[in-house]
Parts: C-alpha cells; structure tokens; sequence
C-alpha cells in the first residue's frame, strides 16, 4: 500500500491541525519515497520526535527519477510493505513529483490511499473570485521571455474564449518579474488574482483586481510562494 | 472579512480533525451564505450543537443566485461583520456555488480567508497516477449524447496533444451511463482513472487502468460520489 502524506514543517499555522493525522501515519511507516533526504528526516522528526532515524528506509524520488530508479523500493511495495510517498510542502505528486510511482502502483495493483493537506492552488482558486467550474493548472510558464510573453497572451484568450481560470506559478525568487511581465502583456481589463503565503495566519495576502489596478500598486512578491490565476 | 468554510457531516472518516477548526469559525460567526438553509442549519448544529439557531441569519447564494440578490448579506460584509461562506461538502467555490460573492468581496476591498478542508477532485489527482504539473477541471460534461461523445473525444485530444490530465464528474445517479459511454467512446489505449468515495476508509475506490482494461471491468457507481480523470 503507498500512502500519499502531506507534509508541512510549521507548526504556527493554522494546518497545524494536520500534524496528529500525519505523525500516526509516520509513526507507522518506516519506508518512505521522498524528494531530499536531509529535508524528509527533518519533517520526519518534526512529526514524530521519538521514531529512531536509523531504522527509515529513504528512496529518492525527485523530478529527474525514472521508475528504475526506485528499485528496492518498489520491491517492498510488491512484498505488501506500506510505503509513504512524502511531499515537501503542500501535496505529492500536485506541482511535484510522485505520479510515476502512483502510476506504477496501479499497474502493479497496489492499492494508493491520498491523506488531505492543504494544497494553495486550490484554496487561491477558490479565494479568487473567479470561476472555480472549470479551470486550468499550467504549472510554470516558460522563461524564455517571448516564449513567455505568448503563453500569457494564449492564456488571456484561454480565459476570454472559455472562461475557465487559468492557474500559474513561477519559482519564488522569480516572482517579481513574472508580475511585471503580466502587467505589461496581458490587457487592462484582464482581471489578475495574486495569492501569496496561503496559509499563514498573519501574512495571507490574496488580492484580486484589474490588470490596470495593478499597475498602480506596489507589491514585493520576491522568495514569497505565490499563486496566480487570471479569470472571469 | 468572509470566511471560506469547506463543511462535512460525517464525523466517522479521516476528515473528522477539520471539525474542531470549523467549530471554532462557527461559533463566532452567525452571518453566513448557504447553498441550502436546511442543510446548512444541520451543518452548523454539527460542528456547534450549542449554538442557538434562532440567532443565525442565513442567505441564500445557489448557482441561480445574482449579486443583486445578497441584498443585506453585503451590508453585513461592509459594516466590517465577518461572515461564512458554508459549503456543503467539500470546498466552496470548488465545482460549487459562491466565486460571485467572492468577486464582489475583491471589488469591495473586503478580506477573503479561505479555511482548508479536502477537495475530492484534488485528492482524486494525486491519486490516479497522471500529470500533476498541468491539469484541467472540466466540470460536467454535456448530457446530450452526441454532445458528450464529442467533448470526450475533444478531451482524449487533449491529453494526447498535451499530457495535460483532464478531469470530469457527472451526478452520482449517472455515474452509470458516463462510465459506460466513456468505454464506447475512448480508444482502449487511453487510460482512464475512476476515483469514489474519496476520504471515506472503508469504501474509497481509486483505480487507474486503460479502456480495453475497464471493459472487462464490473464496477456500480450507481449514486456514488466520483471523480472521472483521464491522463498519461
């Protein structure tokens, strides 16, 4: 069986309330599937102080991995080994790896049980005000700058010819560009939504406004974890 | 100041720790928006069996509701009142009534707070095994036969074209008649992932296999909530 955990390391946020559900499930597992190993065996702790580090069993599973790769650990799953696909924030395999070994339990019939988190795509989706019946998750949008440019112009029409919201993120210490870039591309009246620290109690900033309003605030979104979403 | 609040009767599944957090909103807020007064008045006696329910003040907002027809609900929100945005399962806004409320808070410059709480379509996802970095929500598909079979075929395209996961629902008392529709229409290579029950431990149901796979198949979905995804 491979249980899908979220993980989050702060304990001063109000998904703190997730921590009891998540330390039984690491209390009980002891192989895991994880993106960093110095990063697993500190949320491993974090979670359940008490469970002997000497005794996890890690198999790296990062974005480059392929399912050769994970060899032993996919031998454990067959032998009937409840294994942990362990995120880094937020939830596997949504924006990070892990879907080729879910994908690879179902081929093999091992059955694949998702423990909720929180997930801020979602709750920036549905913070935004835009239409949360049919949307999309674009991931990152390209960084070559007119590569980039086109992406955001088919995403506008996306949202004008369909009305499905259209979901992005950039990597966080790039974040002030892409916003400058989207000021400048998409249309005045396009509507933005900017989403940022979803989560945390006191620093949660979700704000949705025309693209020309946008051009009149100051926002320093630089290293911050940020959602966008253009919508309707 | 609204507050998003995700809402669930069962206190018998793994979602049952959200309900101390959602009975800490309840108890403070007494404005809320609801899908259904009678249901919502069940909701909040749930999470709040103390409250005193003649105290509630309840608006109506459905998929037929109009900003126009918030009237004092607004008031409320401009006065400075914190309200709750209740949804009826899952996450308001998610596939469900509430995104125009929410605009209007953004137009108003009235805080929006979304509260975690599981998102089967989300849950469901990370699950099947496909592509997690893009991925449509495509709502309902068409009732009209010859509607339906062409959006499938729009959306098997889809994947084929971009690797982006597609995912769908219908009403639980159909869930027959799609699954069946989906194996006429699917090529037998396209993988298709049927997730039910999501959340619920003894009865959650996620498998991932390709259409010829399915059609040896027998499942009832008859009545079941599920999440349909088709993927690479």
């Amino acid at each position: 069986m491979l249980i899908l955990l979220p993980a989050y390391l702060s304990s001063e946020t109000p998904l703190s309330h997730f921590a009891p559900v998540i330390s039984e499930y690491i209390m009980r597992i002891d192989c895991y599937f994880v993106e960093n190993e110095k990063t697993a065996r500190r949320l491993i702790k974090f979670y359940c102080p008490e469970k002997k580090q000497s005794e996890l069993k890690l198999i790296l599973l990062n974005k480059s991995t392929q399912t050769k790769d994970l060899g032993e650990g996919l031998e454990w799953l067959k032998e009937g080994t409840t294994c942990g696909l362990l995120s880094e924030a937020g939830l596997p395999c949504l924006a990070d790896p892990g879907n080729i070994l879910v994908s690879w339990c179902h081929e093999n019939k091992i059955q694949v049980v998702p423990i909720n988190g929180p997930s801020s795509i979602i709750l920036a989706l549905i913070s935004s005000g835009f239409n949360g019946q049919q949307f999309t998750f674009n991931g990152y949008l390209p960084i070559d700058k007119s590569e980039r440019k086109q992406r955001m112009n088919q995403l506008e029409q996306a949202v004008q010819r369909t009305g499905a919201s259209q979901i992005f993120m950039e990597t966080p210490y790039r974040n002030n560009g892409l916003f400058e870039d989207l000021c400048k591309t998409l249309s005045g009246q396009q509507k933005l939504c900017v989403a940022s620290n979803i989560g945390h109690p006191t620093e949660e900033f979700i704000k949705t406004l025309r693209v020309s309003e946008w051009k009149k605030e100051k926002i320093d979104l630089h290293k911050i974890p940020t959602v966008f979403i253009i919508g309707r």
